[in-house]
């Protein structure tokens, strides 16, 4: 009997399949033991060359498969309660890709069964907590060495959005990752929300209110702005300055090859998140496998699946109004501990 | 006779001292033919060691002295409205000091004086518009290489802040530098100002409301963000970003020797605007002597100087109240060109 | 049973340590087999918490163990002959870490035993040509977007030398480095080397010739300089300069954070190898462990080891004399592509 | 009666006519008094729109019109030898453009010349010296905070060579400045030098051996490298590296606008000395005149510019033979100074 861990893996899409990817190739200690998916093409396809994987269109008789030790979740959002629910019923350690729930309350319903069960499960697949250099950024802000953190300036753009993304989606799905990013960086819940409206760019679709500036005010009275712009054209750009007391610590201009030629230096950009944060879903999913096979659960937990929620759906009502938004935030159950 | 430009330099303090070493040992074609202040010592000291200067503490008595053919305000912009009109009362050309003049009202008086006289006589110092960054940036978006500008991110920092500086004084006397630069690199006039206050950092004065975050809004729907922060103990630094509809360009970055020792490769950055920007003053100041010397007035106008005055006049009143406040403009005389 | 590759790894000093961690915790599809050290108590060490290896003093007692399918050598180079000569007799693929053999004589001896076996067995840990900046200056210039390189300006500098560190091993230990990156960089043999020297540095040991300038020659012109400085005190740091027909390349600027505070605007710099190329190490190893499991050799050769010892002790003698002195290479077996 | 500086220039060449530009427009305390070249057309075109100017094809019928105080030398090098001793007998202060003389049996002549006078008159044109990153690596190496410089890595590139460019050009007139620079920087004399020939680059003119690799010892033990390509077609580039004992410095990475499209993110490289050294010329030619109004005489001297050709003149044979050439200087004046 091998020692690696058996992960079933819940969906097969895009991201699913890279993380079957990982799962098989890259990461040590860990193995495919099943994978689910509607399209059970799909799942095949996903699976292609590996021995020995449970394939089902049904996510219990998945996770019941034999070896299965672990889930990692990478269905769409609005799968991963019902999901994350069965992995807690029968006691499983949980990655789940974000959003964890989209809506806050399905959100809170996780939060409230995960203390209900009295010790964590979930982790959440915020993976820029283990991208090398917002782990400089956080261990510097926690050193204090810059004195309090007073703003955050961030910039995130994509080279172009994928087909039928909507302008509420700016915010819940790309900014997400700034507002799980602000509170772990600050150590902070986000207390309201503001979305200001550029005139948007002709590269964007019809309709799409491309780029937007959003703003966040933290519980101790720090600023955020994040300029989110998904059809940019140019790069995939993932910046953030921390403006502190003392100092200002900047990341996010990527080490590369510079090349003089014709009048220029040029260094490469990005054009794609899984090439930017490639090595950050290494570490993460290593961090998962490692934490589980020694029967820990360690990283973002629920709670931050949740306040993300939270903040989110503020910032979708701020788009809407025009208008400064208080978040909502439920009290935090003692299980969990400050961003 | 010498064919040096004569010229007055009203008010002998920090600015005007370092003109009048500049008119004497730095610009080509100019000499200090008089200056004025209330401190007639203050005055004299000023052009120690330069021969043939008048020195007054009567500006009329200053403007009317021999040789005098054209006027540098750097006095306090209290006092400029009534210096600039007898300057105009005279046909002299005028480097006028920003702000032209502080209060709206006043400034709108010397627009409508100046457009009465049907021809231009004042340049207002916005020295930023002769910073070889600022230039490359503004020929970069007015070649429309990389489309529309939808936004403009900025940041100012200082040192420490002079004695007696108040939160208002952040919008007016910082941030009006950004004020021109946004209309000047945009060709639009701003409309709106939003002021949001982070809590205020340690650094900073008992009261004093630093640093803030000023959002304007302009007439063709870009967005233009500015951090300002006079009290930041670290770096005199003034950075823009202009994100457009197919790239941004980002100025500000100083590049100067980068020194590797002890585990860190570190680049000096400026402390004092006399340092970021002696390059700009020189030029703007050369410009003018050029100009004036061909019986030509170029550069910001009076027209930019009102708007300044007018958008920061703006920006204290949504400092007060926290709300989102419009710009009132007055109708622009013919005898000025878009910004 | 297991399918993973079981991997016998001669040597537990501080590099071979360093992999049996790296095949137990980072790689996926290996297994630690069987570890052999002179030092019972050190092999033991490595291993502690990893179960099923085999422990032994001696080499062939490891490689005979159940379980063996693939050999990593990391102890030092002197032992590297007879342990490849070994692998090579049981058939097993082989990853050997630099220096291959140390003297030219023994590594021409491994070529032409590995050639006479008519395949590849063995890759040699040069481990920056898995590094992602060195890979994108392959790409590039093989690519000939550049024309033809005509120079390499290198940098190599380490915060202090080991103990016993001699002026020789500047050439044979550290260089090695850019001898092998230059070959296949360039995809040229090395013709010449001439080692210049500078007036020590203070923080030298006494009687060590450190900084160095080592100037290679390669068969089609073009000039290789690089600075060795092993006790440099303050960075570890690696650069590489292309200067080609039509343009030039850099790589090595590691872009970190960049921290603004007290007047500098500060990135941190890695001390160690182990922090710049962990990355680099982790994919060697990951790609020779897909390759040994597919049945397959990949990546630098045997022919490339021995060019690196004749090359560093053409250097060597270099060093001694002051002369330019020829590099003396055997022909190269059919087995072997060009650099 | 003016007291401006009159100032003779001679020579209305390319590098005439910008000098005379510069004291007639930049430069603040100067006029062109007088300007001579053997084509008379060539320098009325020269001093067009400035009013009152003696032109004249004869050197001393121009160092003698009325007016003239001082003397500006931009005429090819072979006629430098005869204007300075002429300014010489006439106690004339003059600025006298590199190379000085360019044999260095002519040069060490004018030092004689001035060591007879006993005082300074000349200063020669070694325009990095007045470059702001320079002086403050000069600066930073005199503080000796980094220790004792042990190697200059030095790169200098121009987009084309002027016709008639020839290989010992590249030494003699090209790398003259990083013979002065190297010197000024270090405090040494050079004493010996090679010179490598890479294969030259398919862009350079048939017959012209470009790029070379020019290295210098100096007298106390120190490096220096320097890559001259002087046909690169990509950029005009200077940099300059110090590595000494505990750090190194770098220049010469320009400061400019950074813009991110398309896939890169890009600064701009300046084409063209004059671009990138304007700076310097104006603070070259503003400090000459105004210490030659103080009745002073500062700047590089005669013996930097003796010295300058007699390292140069080494450099040659070193091209010719491809050995390691060692400089042969004449013993110093003591109206000098070390370098």
């Amino acid at each position: 009997m091998s020692d690696l861990l058996g992960v079933a893996v819940l969906g097969a899409g895009h991201m699913g399949a890279d993380h079957v990817r990982r799962l098989d190739q890259v990461v040590s200690g860990a193995r495919v033991a099943a994978v689910a998916d509607p399209d059970a093409e799909r799942a095949k396809a996903a699976v292609a060359g590996i021995d020995g994987v449970v394939v089902h269109t049904d996510v219990e008789a998945v996770l019941d498969a034999p070896g299965v030790e672990a889930v990692l979740i990478a269905s769409p959002g609005e799968a991963h309660e019902e999901a994350l629910l069965a992995a807690f019923a029968r006691g499983l350690p949980v990655l789940c890709e974000k959003p964890m729930v989209p809506d806050p309350a399905g959100a809170l319903r996780v939060v409230e069964a995960e203390a209900r069960l009295g010790r964590r499960l979930a982790q959440i697949g915020f993976m820029r907590r283990y991208d090398e250099e917002y782990r400089q950024l956080k261990s510097l802000l926690e050193g204090g060495r810059l004195g309090r953190p007073l703003m955050l300036h961030c910039v995130h753009r994509n080279v172009s959005s994928p087909p039928h993304f909507t302008s509420d989606m700016l915010v819940t799905s790309s900014v997400s990752h700034e507002i799980d990013a602000a509170r772990w960086l600050l150590g902070q819940e986000l207390t309201a929300v503001t979305v200001l409206r550029p005139r948007p760019s002709a590269g964007a679709p019809e309709g799409l209110l491309d780029p937007q500036l959003v703003l966040f005010e933290t519980e101790r009275g720090a600023l955020v702005d994040v300029e989110i712009f998904v059809n940019c054209g140019f790069a995939y750009e993932v910046r953030c300055e921390a403006v502190c007391e003392t100092g200002s610590a900047r990341i996010g201009d990527a080490r590369t090859m510079v090349v003089t030629a014709a009048g220029g230096a040029r260094r490469e950009v990005p054009q794609d998140y899984l090439v930017r944060f490639s090595d950050a879903y290494d570490r993460e999913v290593q961090s998962w496998v490692d934490a589980a096979r020694g029967g820990r659960v360690t990283g973002p937990d629920a709670w931050d699946g949740y306040a993300a929620s939270a903040v989110a759906d503020a910032g979708v009502r701020a788009l809407e109004t025009g208008s400064r938004t208080p978040v909502d935030l439920a009290p935090r159950p003692a299980l969990y501990t400050t961003p």
